[in-house]
Parts: C-alpha cells; sequence; structure tokens
C-alpha cells in the first residue's frame, strides 16, 4: 500500500515537472511581440541585418524606428503611428519594417546622434536615404503625433526608389 | 434631415478610419513574439548587441540560440527545451537569452558554420566560449532533443564565469 502511494506520488511529481509550464516568481508575464505595439499586424524584421537582407531581396525600403519603451514621446507618436491604417496599410504591403529599442553599431542610422523616437529609411540599394527627415533642425529624423501626414509623404519619397543596379 | 445624415455619414466615416484597425488583406495575423516559442515566460534580448551590453552590465552569460521556424530539427528541439523547468527557470534567472533566426555579421558566433539549431555560450567579458560544444563532431554545437540534459552541464559551465578584469 504505501509503495503504491509513493508510486503515485513519483508519477504525480514526474508529470508536474514535465508539463507545469515555468512561471517566474515575480508573476506570469505577457509575452513580448516583436512590433511592440507599432503595428501588431505588420511583419516586422527581427534585427537590421535581417531587414537589409529582405528589403534588398525583395526590393522595398526599409523603415527603421528608434523608440524606447519608458519615452513619452515614443509613446505618444506609437499611438498614432499604430492607429492609422494608411500608414499600417502601406508599410505592411510596400516597406520592410524593423523597430529597435538598442542602437546598431551603424553610424549610418544615427546621421544626427541617437534621440527617439527617430526614424531612417533605407534604400533597398542599401543606401541611409538621410536626405529624407522631418520638421525639426536639431533631431531632423524626429516625428511628433502632428507629424503623422509628413511621414506619409516620407514615405511615399522613400518608396521612390534610388537607381537599383539591374 | 440629409445634412443630418450626412453629418451622421461623416462621423461615422471619421470614427471606422480613426479605430477600425487595419487588418491585412490575406487574414488577421498572430502578433510575433520575441521568444518565437523558446520560451514564452523569459525576457529575451532582440539583438546581439543589445544582448552582450545586458551580459556585461548584469554579469551573466548570454546564451544565443540560432534556429528557423521551418527547420524540423529546431521544432523538436523548441520542444523539448520551452518545456523544460529546469532550463526555462535557470536561464531565466541567471543568464541573459537571444535568439535569432538570421545570421549576424559576427563570425565569431559560427565557429565551426552556419547550421541550426545552434547554441553558443557567450561571457559577459564578450568571449565567446567556443570550449562548450555537445556531442557532435561536425556540428559542435548542436542539440538534438536528447541532449537536453547536456544542455544543462553546459549552462554549467557558462555560469562559472572567466576572469573578468574587475
Amino acid at each position: 500500500m504505501i509503495k503504491a502511494v509513493f508510486s503515485a506520488l513519483l508519477v504525480l511529481v514526474a508529470v508536474t515537472s514535465t508539463f507545469g509550464k515555468y512561471i517566474p516568481k515575480t508573476g506570469k508575464r505577457i509575452p513580448q511581440t516583436l512590433s511592440r505595439g507599432w503595428g501588431d499586424q505588420l511583419i516586422w524584421a527581427q534585427t537590421y541585418e535581417e531587414g537589409l537582407y529582405w528589403s534588398r531581396s525583395r526590393n522595398k525600403p526599409l523603415m527603421v524606428l528608434f523608440h524606447l519603451e519608458d519615452c513619452p514621446h515614443s509613446q505618444a507618436f506609437k499611438k498614432v503611428f499604430s492607429e492609422n491604417n494608411e500608414i499600417q496599410k502601406t508599410l505592411d504591403e510596400k516597406f520592410i519594417v524593423l523597430n529597435l529599442v538598442y542602437e546598431t553599431t551603424d553610424k549610418h542610422l544615427s546621421p544626427d546622434g541617437q534621440y527617439v523616437p527617430r526614424i531612417i529609411f533605407v534604400d533597398p540599394t542599401m543606401t541611409v536615404r538621410a536626405d529624407i527627415t522631418g520638421r525639426y533642425a536639431n533631431r531632423m529624423y524626429a516625428y511628433e503625433p502632428g507629424d503623422i501626414k509628413l511621414l506619409l509623404t516620407n514615405m511615399g519619397k522613400a518608396l521612390k526608389l534610388l537607381k537599383s543596379e539591374l
């Protein structure tokens, strides 16, 4: 009898340790998404190398969006950006998208500094489009919630691809 | 009356265009997670640069896991990996974790090639631990579902940090 209880216990322990999902001491977490709230329906590249690869191979411009989760300017711009259907649809159909909270080692992506939020377009020829700027002289690639139409105009500029070597 | 209907229509259009969330023509997508199923409760770095930064600043080893979504070997190993509580708990509490489907430009991360699945440990001193290997001579950093105990042993080795310059 004791042996049977012991066996049952062993099975129970085995089942628990195999199937009981890990939960952190601090409580269950919501899985992080690659979109980070900038457009859950978009297919986001994970890294700059991956974004460049998809941009070249699909002949679509790459939009790189630098932001920080705890930056109120990023949050405010994210709300407008993620809720704008024209932005979302155009990005989904005509762009490769990448959002980063950590800077890359490529200095071309910070032509005038590493502030956030900051949007840099890259042509499929792998040329950073430093000519596509926002409206602030001291942070040329920054956008605020009121600049969403300017961003759409700039997306249009990015879609006019530089001459590619075909 | 016509004016009122027109106004109501305008409001309706405005509300729809503002609040109607973008849905791709091909149908609604499930948002991509940074974990990609390798542990939804872990906090994943997005890029190698980010992983190195957290490894150094928190003095924890970094585990870099290369895989592919459509690779059956990666899938089989992922199932065992994500369901193993000891692996998940140890990674959560003592490691910085990064999973990549696209190779980096750093050749140190592919000491004997770019196959998947492949696990490389990096010390907080930013030294790739090429000495921590699996059991296959031709793919030294590959793991199969049956190798989960060996992976735990190797995680233990990675936790014995190299001498840091304090």
